[in-house]
């Protein structure tokens, strides 16, 4: 692939990328370029994570070497319980490898982190109260104030505005060229890319994919059961949920389609199959779709019937769900220590 | 010596202790209880410091183990440059056990302990974490207030509010029953009395020593050369300083009369040695003090001359600092690359 293909591939449904010349930068010159995804192990993970794993496909397409970092310590600094931690992170451990293998990804080529084993060296230690002599306290508040639960009220705990030096630290103690996360990861990047420097290192590039909206409510929220689709939930429980999504006839901005978009519909493009909706001969026969823009325009001109669209929607989000119902008795046990 | 004895050593001079109910306790039961008293390595130390010194000092006569902290991490936390830290850690290791020394201080049996020998081991490092998780912004905030530079103003930095989280372990990985500061410690004292017991450990006991007043103005400031008496100041640098320090005849509320309060007549008292003010027979000749109180009262009522009280206070305090002129050369070299 030349350069030029790898970079629409990497941006491809991205939403912003500090800043694009970096990145064609660093895909020219970097063998391989190294980029990674913290994920702080808090809330349950839910399909919303498809999202970033698929990005992290595409960059390991592309000819990234791709990290995760299983964020133990980060998910302490915001409110996880430091002695069920270790529950969570074994949760998270076993369940975001499998979101990786549903989507086909090599396990063998992608390194998974966890933060504790190296986030307390000597070293990352030093540099956390030094990077902390160099930040100024409005500066940590502001970039954590998107992520961390609670940084403004009365009982705002120290360890939140630790937070985004922590992430400043994991882009130069793993190593890489580029750090990936959703868009309300873009104050901390940007404070990363404002506090390197000050230490001698050179900012990293911030690659932000979209957040994909809940299916009631704004924000697929690990807090909220009602608002996503958890990753254990069964097909019965997805197809209700699904039904009971926001999805107004016309109008494409919700959740659902969101998630079409961002994962269904580039899947389906990548595996050159088309995304087919059940109608019966009565209301027309069944539809079929070769990209999301078609998908969308038949639904904003109400050819396309929210229901119909629920049913298929459902069938693809069980489909990729079926690899983690195939563990589900061990994700449940962990689960249970865990939440 | 019997426990009330011992009691009444640790208690004179100081202006607060948290709690004495615990002080009696551990003087009782701990053998030998331990204390110490960090001081970061920030501001040129200065004659002031003899304040605690002494009060150290008291500790061992009365059964303490004594650690001193000097606590090279705090002082980067509290603004000094991270690239001259090591430099000004020199001169401190250098010039505070000569403080001791020169108060006929058995040096073997003192403890220094440098900050960052143990600050960024990975135990310590964990628990900077966990007790940010678990305390307030505004708490460290709060605490910090009164000894870090600037906590409050935009350009405050995060490393003030690590400041008495790390305080705060120091007590614990030090091993101490207690802590020694000036008055404006308290709040971290209490700050770390707070938060011990969300780690399950113990609060431990605050002692704290007066601040002593500035020769000139209302603090001994580290950083106001003309407030305070450098512990490398001449012979004839301490005349002129001492000579010109606020000193209003019958108002023994100064700097002047704090030091002979706190440090001079304490000495005195236990060398068993009489405080002389030498003076002209026709002024009426030389006066003899037992007791800061014998002094003070004929201060107050103008019997004895600030001019007569401040050549006999200079001929003290070069007394006291003859062992440091002796080692001069040596000092000032790295006082040169310290400062």
């Amino acid at each position: 692939m030349d350069v030029q293909k790898r970079f629409e591939l990497v941006k491809r449904n991205t939403a912003e990328i500090v800043t694009e010349e970096e990145l064609k930068d660093v895909l020219k010159k970097k063998k391989p370029p190294v980029a990674y995804l913290g994920t702080a192990i808090t809330g349950r993970p839910h399909i919303g994570y498809f999202a970033w794993v698929l990005k992290m496909a595409d960059l390991m397409n592309a000819g990234f070497k791709v990290k995760i970092l299983l964020a133990d310590l980060h998910g302490a600094l915001d409110n996880c319980p430091w002695d069920i931690l270790d529950k969570r992170f074994k949760y998270y451990k076993k369940i975001i490898p499998l979101m990786f293998k549903a989507l086909d990804v090599d396990l063998s080529k992608l390194e998974f982190v966890k933060g504790s084993d190296y986030e307390l060296s000597k070293d990352y230690c030093f540099d956390i109260l030094k990077m902390s002599s160099l930040a100024s306290v409005r500066d940590c508040k502001k970039a954590a104030s998107q992520v961390v639960k609670n940084v403004e009220g009365e009982g705002a705990k120290l360890s939140g505005l630790i937070y985004p030096i922590m992430q400043t630290l994991d882009e130069e103690y793993l190593g890489v060229d580029m750090q990936v996360g959703a868009t309300d990861q873009r104050k901390i990047f940007m404070f990363a890319r404002e506090n390197h420097p000050k230490m001698n290192r050179k900012p990293r590039i911030g690659l932000m994919v979209p957040m994909i909206p809940g299916l009631v409510g704004k924000k697929m929220s690990s807090s909220d059961a009602g608002s996503k689709i958890d990753l254990l939930d069964s097909p019965e429980v997805v197809e209700k949920k699904v039904k009971n999504a926001e999805c107004v006839a016309g109008n494409p901005d919700n959740g659902l389609m969101a998630f079409l978009k961002y994962v269904i519909m580039t899947l389906k493009l990548d595996d050159k199959q088309n995304f087919i909706i059940e109608r019966d001969e009565k209301y027309g026969g069944n539809l079929e779709y070769k990209t999301y823009g078609e998908v969308e325009k038949d639904f904003i001109s109400k050819k396309l019937h929210p229901l119909d669209l629920k049913n298929a929607v459902a069938k693809e989000i069980n489909d990729l769900l079926s690899l983690i119902q195939k563990n589900k008795k061990e994700l449940e046990k962990l689960s249970r220590e865990a939440y």
